[in-house]
């Protein structure tokens, strides 16, 4: 039986705050002595009345008996530097409420809700000023969708084997059982939404449950023991974001996610590099070389060299060596027992190659699988990290690879505890081991991550990751990457932060064409155009060098383009169908920080896209380097067809982008 | 990324036990020292290799490092007896195998895996010996379904607001995510499975979570603290069923989950009554009646002693009435703390009504709805049930309507504490509940309740339950059950035992016809199938008494069919299309245990269904009293059209049932 709702006359204070241009409001009542907020967008519901609050543990909840004591406001309007990134200056404006919630009875403060509104989303988080250690075993977090029944949603499955690692699945908002975040839907007014959070720092991830048709409640990932996250006195949560815009792309140029992080702490961070890679890597996913030992050892003293001399001649910043330590040979997906952090194989010779590269000007890029023994790793990562500073290195991709919910790690029993990947435990590992890293002035590349939540402004070392399926299940995916998925990408992972998707494969066909087989489901200009899409401030090269030789006019494209932006606008687009993006070099190095850059994709539709360049500084004439899909493309079976041409334009022209079927079209602006 | 599986041959014990007729193989190995288990039907692979174990809060993991230490092996054949039921004898014929897992190390044992295979099925069981104390944060028993990609799935989403009280879905078996049980699917070859759990006694019940395409883990519904089950020194698991049958009706003949429970432990329960009741309740769904006082209270005396007199008059045993005590009027469902389970409402006189009971010959059936306040209605329970059994009360309602996990407990601290209606705390809730009813000769009918498991066998005042969408939905439901709804329930909720459905709308216009209503969306025929399909030992007449002396010749069926049965049989459907089942009533009361009666139903598709009358004792002729659709009948807007027709039937003859679309029939076969 279910019963109907009762409602009865009571007080109730309400509270709200609007975004600077006063489209988007939060507001927040205590009826019924239950807190719960509500957003309005263009004064039309976006989020209905959602509760607020926790159960602990041992203490009593905070659900309801809770009245609002008090309330702040705050605005600010500042401008802030990143020191990489997508772009230079980010623009923090924003409205602020801070509301106190108190006992109904004792009058006392049981925590304040901060509430910060921009003109691009609304975040908010709780801070719980109890000096008491405590244990979380809920968070009550709603998300209450307005007219629910008539959105669509684009989402992975959360608490599932595959961590983040699933192709997006696009259904009525009310067919999302439990997702991760971002999580982006579609109102029925047209209206764009992105859930997710901030900040995330000593707790555990926040996932979606959708447990009434259209509300979502907060599904904090658990510690082994069933906590969700233990607390040692006073604490915030990480930002509880709602990123809203009028159309898909406004989800896509927010900044929101990074203005709510806290500014740089690690100082100067001159030594942390964006910049281009290769990798003796795509060679063991399709099985030409191995990570283990024996006569197909990819990580060889003379093949790291060469691909060293190789970067530098082509203007790459590192390489990076995957299977260079000992313990890849056996078992090691279940026991990370075996891997030495510090212990390199008999033929990789870490000074000899340390010192080629400084000779040719190319770094080794590290590497620190743990395979999800993370007990194994802590306990060599100072050695390791020390390690690779001496050699030069300044970049590690590290990796968690295990089964969600199978990270190992040794309690302080001597117990086998098994975590979740975004679990508070977890969270904390991931933190930590870039902390580490920053005092050897090394940044991180993290795989099997955590997802990002915009710690790169607190943290400038940590670069990139990559929390979603990339280019690698093209080697070996059931299925592979479908045509949408990186037109998907933009729009829910990509709003998190970078990704190490590892794009330019150009050759495709190393289990043959098709559709029915492993390979990158792609012509090769979508190839290219995914450099200037899916944002990461370490860009891989991925194919081997033979491949880019092999197709010099496209390999130029690579040569080109940066990895980092003065500027970046999302120009067109809808989700999971096709997206332009417009991006502006920065200057450093080689780059001027005068050209611009265009990458758009589709999915399996072609598409005809007409770009206005009014991007482009007015009065400025650029020669447009465009590299498409030719008139005989498309992905299944005639994916290499491109088309190099060369146009002056201005400001004032339009481009009609012709895209194949999962094409692309990559565009240099050079400025003349 | 994802890694490749490595294999090494190491040492590996696997013993198996079949079926009696040999056909069902469970295979248990220790191979790589990580237990598993597999499951074969007909020689083909059913349950594909599964892992097997628990993760502990403090303790090791019993996960991996074990190894088959010894085995023992039995073997059963007997008859038990219900004392109530769909059947009188059950036969209880299985092989046993008992495998003790040792550490590898320390050849310690750690637990024994008790398996049971019988024709229809499997059960197996964890036996943990450790003396000490145990927090159990995760069990790891996995079902991975063979040739899961071909598969077919009907399910309803675990961990809801909403309980059990979902329709069913149908979707390929990959779309199931996380489900209750029974979790009923058919794989390529037409084998149909249902996998669920006997005997949930002190532990947490088991939903099933799809981690791996086809794989789905056990996923304990934890407490409120995050533990999934607290043991105190040796524990058994309840046992994991699959039931297995090469069609459909074989899952509705099994009797796997009696047979797994423990025998009766209540003694002599000739006072445990099946049998029929009419309610004063839908004119409180229907908004006629209100469940407060005022001048539309439903409970008042006199409503009461006409219901009793019209029951005893019509041959039902009992009246049902909601809303006899105070604390109905006001918010009620979000604070269950007003529920006086002792005090009647002033126009409600409850020793008046028991004596008019006793004089016309019906009982009151009462009511104790606790909003899912369990420690309001714990402190009164005792006084609660002595009122009752003073006034010759034999059966009692309970409700626990409360969203999922919104259970509210008061802890030894005094604290709040929100739990699942299916978590281990309310597992033991519900069985004390009945626990007590029983030491005053009272059953109870759950609503809101845990799952079942079969421990009617154990406790058989627990008489039926709810635990699924029933009628009710029909009245103020979004959307009402759908035509599918019964033919569902009949392969999936049924599959664990009687249910408290509610059959017998005649008045199925109360908001108008058509399909866009809350209505009963049948036909009337089909109204009085339910009442031999879904199989209850109480069973009761749903709609008000006008509408029943309204519908007389129809109103005849449901005044013959007995709540009790000698014997039952699925004859004929598919999973959600259709279903025919044949009982035959037991020797009690009035009844003479001759008769036999025919229930058929089925979805939106009109169909015709031939039924060979086989089942009836040969030589034996019969009165078939045939309840079938008319020839215009059609459940949208021509629900009423009722044929009644009487022939001379033998176990020789074949009838051949029309049903309309959501149609249905009811046969009486009157032994001559």
């Amino acid at each position: 039986m279910v019963a109907g709702l009762f409602t009865s006359a009571t007080y109730a204070a309400t509270h709200s705050v609007s975004s600077p241009d006063g489209k988007l409001t939060f507001q927040i009542s205590d009826d019924h002595s239950q807190p719960s907020y509500q957003v309005t967008f263009n004064n039309k519901a976006v989020i209905n009345p959602s509760r607020l609050g926790f159960d602990f543990a041992r203490a009593p909840s905070l659900r309801d008996g809770l009245t609002i004591s008090s309330t702040q406001r705050n605005s600010a309007d500042e401008r802030w530097q990143q020191p990489w990134g997508e772009a230079r200056e980010i623009r923090d404006h924003h409205n602020e409420l801070v509301v106190t919630l108190a006992d109904s009875q004792s009058k006392q403060a049981q925590y304040q809700l901060r509430v910060r509104v921009f003109d691009d989303g609304i975040g908010f988080r709780y801070e719980v000023a109890h000096d008491s250690a405590r244990y979380i075993t809920r968070e009550l977090t709603e998300f209450a969708v307005a007219d629910s029944d008539k959105a669509t949603a684009w989402w992975i499955p959360a608490r599932g084997w595959n961590r983040y690692e699933y192709t997006y699945k696009t259904t009525p908002l009310h067919d999302a059982a439990h997702v991760h975040t971002p999580f982006t839907l579609k109102n029925k007014d047209g209206v764009h939404v992105s859930i997710h959070e901030a900040a995330l720092v000593d707790y555990a991830a926040m996932t979606l449950n959708q447990r009434r048709p259209g509300t979502f409640i907060s599904d904090l990932t658990p510690w082994s023991d069933g906590i969700a996250v233990k607390t040692n006195g006073q604490f915030n949560t990480p930002w509880r974001t709602i990123q809203v815009g009028a159309q898909a792309t406004d989800l896509l140029n927010s900044r929101l996610i990074l203005n709510l992080n806290e500014p740089n702490k690690l100082g100067d961070v001159s030594w942390v590099e964006p910049g281009k890679y290769l990798g003796i890597w795509w060679g063991m996913h399709i099985g030409k070389n191995t990570w283990g030992s024996g006569e197909k050892h990819g990580a060889t003293t003379e093949r790291t060299k060469e691909y060293l001399s190789f970067a530098a001649e082509h203007g790459f910043d590192g390489v990076l060596v995957e299977g260079w330590n000992t313990g890849w040979d056996g078992d090691w997906f279940y026991n990370g027992d075996v891997f030495s952090f510090t212990e390199a194989y008999p033929d990789f010779d870490l000074d000899a190659i340390a010192k080629h590269g400084e000779q040719v000007g190319a770094r080794l890029i590290g590497h620190h699988e743990t395979s999800g023994n993370v007990s194994n790793y802590r306990d060599q990562m100072a050695d390791a990290f020390a390690l690779y500073e001496k050699a030069g290195v300044r970049q590690v991709k590290t990796g968690y690879v295990a089964d969600g919910g199978n990270i190992k790690r040794i309690d302080e029993r001597g117990h086998a505890r098994f975590e979740w990947h975004d679990g508070q435990f977890m969270v904390n590992e991931y933190l930590d081991n870039v902390k580490l890293a920053a005092k050897h002035k090394i940044s991180i590349n993290t795989h099997e991550p955590i997802k990002d939540t915009g710690l790169r402004r607190t943290y400038p070392n940590w670069l990139t990751r990559e929390g979603a399926r990339g280019q690698e299940f093209n080697a070996w995916g059931t299925p592979p990457n479908p045509p949408e998925h990186t037109t998907m990408l933009a729009y829910t992972r990509m709003l998190s932060g970078p990704m190490d998707f590892t794009p330019g494969i150009f050759d495709m066909s190393f289990n043959g064409l098709g559709d029915k087989t492993n390979r990158p489901q792609t012509t090769l200009a979508k190839q290219l155009a995914l450099y200037v899409v899916l944002y990461s401030p370490v860009q891989m090269a991925a194919d081997l060098p033979e491949n880019y030789l092999a197709r010099a006019d496209a390999f130029q494209f690579i040569k080109d383009v940066p990895a980092d932006w003065e500027q970046s606008i999302a120009l067109a687009g809808e989700v999971g169908d096709y997206v332009v993006f417009a991006r502006k070099e920065r200057k450093r190095g080689k780059y001027s920080g005068k050209d611009w850059y265009l990458g758009a994709i589709t999915d399996e539709q072609a598409r005809s896209i007409d770009v206005k360049l009014d991007f482009l500084e007015p009065g400025q004439r650029f020669e447009a380097q465009i590299y498409q899909d030719g008139p005989k493309a498309e992905w299944k079976h005639n994916p290499y067809d491109l088309s190099i041409e060369k146009q002056i334009v201005t400001a004032q022209d339009t481009l009609t982008l012709k895209l194949a079927t999962s094409g692309g079209t990559a565009i240099r602006f050079k400025a003349l």
